[in-house]
């Protein structure tokens, strides 16, 4: 097989819409049956045209910025396309004509020396920077504190392979690189990333970086955190270069400080990160579990064991029988009747895969699961960055939809489950909108794992309210447990509260201080992390 | 086979000399004949006596100390028991009867809650704390700036495996636990950490953690910063849980700031860790490649591969030929005649074993490796934690013997080993000194490896100065090569100079900034990692 299977072409999601507007999704009968069945028989209101607040940057502050080589502009449109990320809410307020959060204008570097002059300009000027790649933040990391003008550091002009280590499997990119182009650069040079978030198709390596992004392979391949080996790192004070070697003793590493750290350190203009050769041999596979508890358990197994698949996934009861798992026959039922759906993958040269396939193969059997043949792992794969585009059309069909995840350790995992299921069930019950909620595991560690929901029911009049009550208390069903407010999502404005909450004093202070000395003026990302 | 086969006794390593004073080591005439080949035979002047100076505490601050409940002595013995580590700097100024360094006073909390009100005294009296566990540092870790007066913070009765999660397989210790006691205690519930570092006799929980340790099996197992998934941390300011999840993408890992930190940020009270069972079946096997480079482009593959031993450990040419692998017969011969050695390790339940033997075995041969059988692994394994016995023996018949650590990318590796190896034989060659370099890899990463270094030579009447020439070469040849100068060893004092060019201003800026925010009178280990 070749990297064509995973070069998805680049998408330039439309503003307020997710995926590909040449391609989009459509509800089957049986989706539409099952709307029906939530009480979900009233489309939403068509949206109307955005209102976009006037740019509050003058002549002269446009002038400097200009002066620096980067492009800048203040017309509207571009502005609005730049305008909040892809939760649900932001989609929302889209839909309802919002424009509030609008930057006062989208400046365009297209080199890390054009970005360090944007942030002198921004530094001596008192102007806020929110860095813009791929756009597809679900919890508010496009909505810095407006209480300053604000630009919208368009970093896509920052794209390529700059270098590929082959020897050491390392390729440097640019921040700016949308993950399908990364992998079509490397695929000529027979290398691979093999990062798959569920926005690939829009999502950019740096995005990936200061976001702790997990992609599907990542049990194969690992995190982005943890495929990661350097940043170039511009801050108001100077540029860093992170990271000198795979792994060293020499103080902390300072790589996971600005991992996660959502450009409120600095902007990160390259990242130096972990590639593997195309693999000669690609198999996925579907498995049966009669339940959740059970499927769970096997993940657990493999996931504690030395061995290990490249891809491993685990539907609910709930998220199986709606067949999420294959976007294009959502709804209808296949395979077997009830019990969850596991999907296994194995990538790698012949002899690895095959000594994988067969000790995890083994496993799975004694841990009670019945091999249901490569079928539905090759559905799962064929249509995995699909299920997103689902969203819209069941929006325009009055649903309310949404996901959250979270993650902890083995050992609370069911209850993290339950709780967070009560909750959210329970909050839009009180409003009387009966929810389903759907669940899935993908992404495993020996000590734990993450939890992935899906979310539906009948939108309300104001769905913004009504989906903010459901998601305060599932953030407070997640504190409450002791998990982390999100696995792969990021902080942003969203998780922010639960967030401080979660690290405490102590570590607030401490990435305070960080902050503070890095960007003494407070233009990077201002309230994103931190507020 | 049992835990009791990696369960070695707690050893308390006599001041100023390594390992079990009751089974030291004798040196061999092979290694005497080697020896004298480098022109060693006179032996090192005899030991004087130490002259500890006085405490500079006085009544009044030693009478708030006691009044946490810690125990609190100024005797000289106990301090001179608490002075520096295991470096061979360390050894020779111990030799030369200098007990400058000595702390002004040992404090020994039983509670973490006696921790923090030993800070809170030292806080308010700016009285300086260094902590102590295992006291097996080579890097002046244990060394602070003493332009106060110090108290050596000994934690050595913070010990106990203080829970353990079977399902989501977490350890919780108690910070100055000692490896050897962490293994017996899991041992009962039929789990083990390990992790085997060289120093594992001595070492303890919470400075693998702080010193981000590296063991024998890191292939297998991982670092110990990989292990690590929680920490408690007594500031100034308070106590801070650190760690909710596995992963997690809320914000930066704020466990990579503290691992590594070395005592500069806060005292770790309690290391939550990932641990495993007790493996059913454990094999280790000798390989013999031609020569180093194709050694290492085996141990390269490995590392890129997805199926990994648990230990995987390369000699170059040099220490092959000596031996060290099997310090029982250091000096003689064994096995084939020229090339390096291999030893490679297996731990797991029978059927992972298996698998991952049969494709290790297949890969190590088309690279060109010959198979020796496993005596020459369990040789290895057995005398694993004695290498480093044989250093007084060395410094008593008047060899001048250290070692030294650095990690590159594996595109890097080949030069780095050359660049260091010619600056240490160059340093001490122009001392009239000739010296052997011996080297292996025994860590490795998909991006690199670690390089571990030992150095032979005939000690001139001064030998501090004599080694620091070849140091501060050594130092100089690992900057030029943009590689990090500690792979496990550390910061401490030894290596600030070059950590702080390592990391450059922004880094710099950034660590200082946590260091005055949660240390704001500078109380912790000043000096240690930041000057």
């Amino acid at each position: 097989m070749t990297t064509s299977e995973t070069a998805v072409d680049v998408v330039d999601f439309t503003p307020g819409r997710w995926g590909n507007p040449n391609d989009p999704m459509h509800l089957s009968d049986s989706v539409i049956g099952a709307l029906t069945m939530l009480g979900i028989n009233e489309a939403a209101p068509a949206p109307v045209d955005l209102v976009i607040p006037a740019s509050r940057l003058d002549d002269a502050a446009l002038a400097d910025l200009a002066a620096t080589g980067a492009q800048v502009s203040t017309d509207d449109t571009l502005r609005a396309a730049r305008l909040r990320g892809f939760s649900t809410p932001d989609l929302l307020k889209f839909r309802a004509g919002d424009a509030s959060d609008a930057p006062d204008a989208v400046v365009a570097p297209t080199t890390a020396h054009q970005v360090a002059a944007v942030l002198a300009v921004c530094d001596a000027a008192g102007i806020g920077l929110s860095p813009y790649a791929g756009g597809t933040t679900v919890t508010g990391g496009l909505v810095p504190d407006r209480t300053r003008p604000i630009i919208s550091l368009d970093l896509r002009q920052l794209t390529g392979l700059i270098a590929l280590d082959e020897v050491s499997q390392i390729a440097t990119f640019a921040a700016g690189t949308r993950l399908p182009d990364a992998e079509r650069l490397l695929g000529e040079r027979g290398f691979e990333l093999g990062h798959f978030p569920q926005s690939y198709e829009g999502a950019t390596v740096g995005g990936c970086a200061v976001t702790r992004s997990a992609g599907q392979s990542s049990i194969g391949y690992g995190r982005f955190d943890e495929m990661v080996v350097g940043l170039t790192l511009a801050t108001p004070g100077g540029v860093a270069e992170i990271g000198t070697a795979p792994k060293s003793a020499a103080g902390p590493d300072l790589r996971q400080l600005i991992l996660g750290s959502e450009g409120a350190f600095g902007v990160v203009t390259q990242v130096r990160v972990h590639v593997h050769p195309v693999p000669a041999v690609r198999r996925f596979y579907g498995w049966h579990f009669p339940d959740f508890v059970a499927g769970a358990a096997a993940m657990r197994a493999l996931a504690q064991a030395s061995v290990k698949p490249t891809v491993l996934r685990l539907s609910d009861e709930a998220e199986t029988g709606l067949n999420l798992a294959n976007p294009s026959a959502a709804g209808s039922a296949s395979g077997p009747v009830g019990g969850c759906l596991m999907v296994v993958g194995f990538e790698g040269d012949q002899a690895d895969v095959e000594c994988r396939d067969a000790y995890v193969t083994a496993r799975l059997t004694e841990l009670g699961g019945t091999p249901l043949g490569t079928e539905p792992g090759e559905h799962w794969r064929e249509g995995r960055f699909r299920g997103p585009y689902l969203r819209d059309p069941l929006l325009d069909a009055g649903a309310l939809v949404e996901t959250l995840e979270t993650v902890t350790f083995w050992s609370n995992i069911d209850k993290l489950k339950a709780d967070v299921t009560a909750a959210v069930t329970g909050a839009l019950g009180e409003q009387g909108t009966p929810a389903v909620v759907m669940c899935h595991i993908s992404h495993v560690y020996p000590t734990g794992a993450s939890l992935y929901f899906t979310v539906i029911s009948n939108a309300l009049a104001d769905p913004l309210e009504q989906w903010g009550k459901a998601k305060a208390a599932a953030n407070a069903a997640i504190r409450a447990a002791g998990a982390s407010i999100t696995h792969h999502h990021a902080v942003g404005t969203d998780h922010r509260g639960t967030y401080l909450e979660e690290i405490g004093d102590v570590q607030v202070t401490a990435l305070r201080a960080v902050k503070n000395a890095l960007d003494p003026n407070g233009i990077l990302n201002p309230g994103i992390l931190l507020p």
